[in-house]
């Protein structure tokens, strides 16, 4: 096994000893059964102390890349990725060496991360378990049918228009469309500031690639969307986390780092954060506008879940509030309708606009016309509107049946947040449990969630956890739960028993 | 009108004014029907001198943005674009100063350039014109009962499956259908190392993105298609310009190049080349093997078009000679099947499959599943390659008709590629014929193409002129071609006559 460890890069030692070791299963490298070597013997070999790799090796089996068998070793899953054999496929030419690509790398010298780890985290989609992780919305209220037929009839109607290439800012009819749907919301705009992009991804993406150059700073929520924090630091940008509470982004410390980091732009997801669930209050909203006013900072406002509010009041977004046009606001049909389909929209001022025209055809040209104009047919036959209600009862009713249960089968000391719309909800377990111990029970058991330091651009959070609960009944919702809460009771007893008396009283309050 | 022009900026001036220009069109503060200054006068506002502005006058008036009237001055088209009115929409806020967007994007500094043109060329296509322009394939051919019965048995076959999010690398049948039709022709791959993109123009972008750092050198050839060199050059590549005849790129002068400049890469399209029709030879194709091997230099083969040879022996692609791995290929389905699926397809070594793979999360999670199943059900039911032959037939015919009116209509002198393959045919015409003079009138008579100097990365090429002939029946072809050989033979005539004899013998001899 061939790992290389930089001790001058700004990558973490156990993040790159576990990337190599995925990439090796990714590649091949590594089958399925295959024996890793003892950690103190990896360690040995790579100059880095045991815990290094034993952290590495705790991740990839929290993936569910590895698994470990008491007294024989850890070894590469069978479920992990199906990777076909190439040993009978590749040529193996006498007189020329292969490729060496290492070093070829934009961006490497510098150590600069681009991270896959979101296609790992797919393994667990892979294999029968209760999944609480990704932030997939309700698969049994996908309406095929009803997409299906506005296929159908975009075929009809359009014909071979939507099969040709489209200009690069969408499909007029769709940007009309949301022209005017973002007016209902209070936000001016016209269908020449829309551009149509493949989710909301690519928004902050050619967003990103429209503003960031290496060493540009930019201030996140803390936690936050890693899409997001993967697409700044793929083009060498430095975050700044902001902290979270119930009210939403910290306002408070926010003139500091502006004033001392001068920061290029400020991403945040004001409704609905994604991961806490937690919407930014009105008095911050405007606290915050106030502030990148007054410092004209740029604002990407992610509105990825302005529609999944299933109750309590609606509050203006930013860009309703954006009287500067500073604010630059995307919005998706991934989680509302359906993620397959890959369509988001942007809002940007004129300027802005036209750099991020000519990046979306740098990127991809267009997006597909033909999904634009069912969803623009599906969305005029108000199937989009009838959609919204439904799922929104749905989801409901299971945030008030996993809220119960957190209650009942949780131990005491755990937090929570009670979203008013979303996917997500939020769990802080008291400080001693660590969730990459829990998940990698959890999945023995065949349970599931995405672990909260993920979230954390500073990988703090290890006792917190998101669990997405769009996609589950209250079957599922119910026997996840039970096994994650009586995992995490358990660990807790056992923390709580290697500490001695004296220094349990130093532990922080369970509130 | 408010433009700026930067003496300091590599972009040349002519161009920073036709863009400024474009741009204001293109936001709306330029109406339809607004006069623009005179280039005299414009002249003196800027410091420039006034053939700079007449320049960017012309190029405008070729996109078809700007009309001129003699004795009137010049106008804003009204079919320029549909920009609606906005002066009913924006607040004009008392307090506050809109946010100024200059100086914040990325790569300004530095004058990088970040084209925009593709989506001013789609002008000619909104208007009722013979547009020799774009690469569209023939429209009427378009398989859609076809496709859209494959759409509906993959939304009977895979059900919400298709509407979920996929993994980012892509649909697995459709990887290993296309991974089966690779090893048909010669090059050894697994499902496990291709990717799928949005079109070509994504795999493009996204291997741009994975090695580029600004100030990497990117040799390709001159001219070459302008979707790879607005991205290499929006990353800050440099880039060198290899010429290219009737056997395609010219390897004499590559390694001299390579010892010279030690690119980072090297990008070119062999087959059917973009925008010349030109085919690089086999003889060739082993030299810059050799060359590239010897001086490990990574090659970007852009195979659009492999699909699209309707006549003589196929040629083993680079990647079929490619022993050592360090060869990328890409095709897409939009040349050859429909363009508003964007989907298209990259082979990759390992080491760089990944970092594509983690760019491709990073652009926009992943390409439609539903359109991937789709296509993937076309081509298991063989209706593909039924296409395939219907349209090559088409496509021969029109390549045959099209080079016999050539001959017919264009003044002596002009030389023509006869592709074997592929969509497009060059045009060379007598030095003296300015194609930007000849766009201009063809317009006015309702006939466009695509000028030869926009695929020149060094803007020379002003006699040449790309036609794509797919999209056209052979009355469009003979009305079209008629007008233009008409405007080219009046054009020549009138450069004779203003040349003195004396000097007109040491122009280039018309082969």
């Amino acid at each position: 096994m061939e790992i290389k460890v930089d001790t001058k890069s700004p990558v973490p030692l156990y993040l790159q000893i576990k990337n190599g070791i995925a990439e090796q299963i990714l590649v091949g490298k590594l089958q399925p059964g295959d024996r890793l070597p003892a950690t103190r013997e990896l360690a040995r070999r790579l100059g880095v102390n045991r815990s290094t790799v034993t952290n590495a090796y705790d991740e990839l089996l929290a993936d569910g890349l590895l698994s470990s068998h008491v007294g024989q070793g850890t070894f590469v899953t069978i479920q992990s990725l199906k990777v076909e054999s190439k040993k009978d496929l590749i040529l193996e030419p006498l007189k020329w060496q292969k490729m060496v690509w290492d070093g070829l790398f934009a961006g490497e010298a510098e150590g600069r991360t681009i991270s896959a780890l979101l296609d790992l985290y797919q393994v667990s989609t892979i294999m029968d378990v209760i999944s609480f992780s990704g932030s997939f919305p309700d698969e049994s209220s996908f309406p095929i049918a009803e997409f299906k037929s506005s296929l159908n009839h975009a075929l009809k109607e359009f014909g071979k228009s939507v099969l040709k290439y489209e200009q690069a800012a969408g499909l007029q009819a769709l940007r009309e469309h949301l022209a005017t749907d973002m007016r209902s919301r209070n936000i001016i705009t016209t269908p020449e500031n829309i551009l149509i992009t493949n989710g909301s991804q690519q928004a902050i993406d050619l967003l990103a690639r429209s503003f960031i150059s290496p060493g540009d700073r930019v201030v996140v929520e803390n936690p936050t969307y890693p899409g997001a924090t993967n697409s700044f630091a793929s083009l060498g940008a430095k975050l700044t986390g902001i902290p979270i509470d119930s009210q939403g982004m910290q306002i408070d410390s926010l003139e500091q780092i502006i004033v001392q980091q001068h920061p290029k732009l400020i991403y945040l997801i004001p409704t609905f954060h994604n991961p806490t669930g937690y919407t930014l209050s009105l008095e911050r909203r405007h606290q915050l506008m106030d502030l990148v006013r007054k410092y004209k900072i740029p604002v990407l406002e992610d509105a990825y879940g302005e529609d999944l509010r299933y109750e309590g009041r609606e509050i203006p977004s930013l860009k309703a509030l954006d009287v500067t046009e500073q604010v630059i606001y995307f919005g998706t049909f991934s989680k509302n309708l359906l993620p397959g389909i890959r369509i988001g929209w942007c809002v940007a001022p004129s300027a802005v606009f036209t750099r991020l025209v000519a990046l979306k055809q740098i990127g991809d040209i267009t997006t597909s016309p033909l999904l634009q104009a069912a969803l623009w047919d599906f969305c005029r036959r108000r199937r989009y509107q009838a959609h919204l209600e439904r799922v929104r009862v749905i989801y409901r009713r299971r945030r008030d049946f996993m809220v119960s249960k957190l209650q009942s089968y949780f131990p005491l000391g755990t937090q929570w947040s009670e979203p008013q719309g979303g996917l997500f909800c939020w769990v802080k377990l008291p400080n001693k449990v660590d969730t990459t111990e829990l998940l990698i029970e959890a999945r023995q058991q065949g349970v599931v969630f995405s672990r909260g330091h993920l979230f954390h651009i500073d990988g703090s959070g290890q006792n917190t956890l998101r669990l997405s609960f769009g996609n589950l009944t209250e079957i599922e919702l119910d026997k996840g739960l039970k096994i994650l809460g009586s995992i995490a009771t358990k660990l807790l007893h056992r923390s709580e028993e290697r500490t001695p008396d004296k220094f349990r009283k130093n532990t922080l309050p369970l509130v």
